[in-house]
């Protein structure tokens, strides 16, 4: 554990925070700067940054409990839908390099993820790009 | 499956896609409206609409499958981060009824995801609804 990580102190109990879950390995607590009610982070007690990064049996256990609270925070807060988002790297939004799942409340028309920038490949390209990808795989 | 599910009939071959990984219970292909180039769903073959109602098992597949295809993606277009991204309910920005995980490789200052409307909550609200969600679970 890095003894900076604003994270690895809250799994320390170095900071509070408002506790959602815990076991052995994940713990889960209210993001602070919800963008809406219920928003909850869900992380491994261990420090890894990224997702890639944390191994796969540990990635299970992230994503069945983000589940299992997403459908509870939904039911708490009366919403419709949820997102479970995790961000990796500070390009995409991570603030906090402590591997984290967004659990995300959603009700109609709340504007959360307003924003979706889609585009449509130019001929020939999303083929390339395929192949790319498996190449790297 | 269903019959008029778009993934279904991606799954079954009926509808062509840029694969970019396919195994005995996953499949993952480009999004063909993509918001960064690379943006790959990775979807579980077996229809299920929601997170939550996809056996744990699965999850954990697919989870571990959009870490592997985020890295490589990541590599192929030369990006420095990755969301990977679950909308559950039409709420929540879901438009096919199929799970499916967004694997969006980032770069810096791209405007993908900009908004990120963020609050503070009042005192001892959040106390009231974390324990209305760890009531839930």
């Amino acid at each position: 554990m890095s003894s900076e990580c604003v994270f690895c102190r809250i799994v320390r109990g170095d900071i509070p925070c408002f506790k959602v879950y815990e076991d052995q390995s994940v713990l889960a607590f209210l993001d602070i700067g919800p963008v809406s009610d219920g928003h909850t982070l869900v992380i491994p007690k261990q420090h890894f940054a990224r997702l890639h990064q944390c191994p796969a049996e540990l990635c299970a256990e992230l994503t069945s409990c983000a589940a299992r609270i997403a459908e509870a925070a939904v039911d708490a807060v009366d919403a419709e839908g949820y997102n479970v988002l995790c961000n990796n790297g500070r390009a995409s939004g991570q603030l906090v390099e402590h591997l984290h799942l967004h659990v995300i409340p959603r009700h109609s028309g709340d504007n959360v993820f307003s924003r979706w920038p889609s585009y449509e490949y130019k001929p020939g390209f999303a083929d390339k790009i395929a192949a790319k990808i498996r190449k790297k795989l």
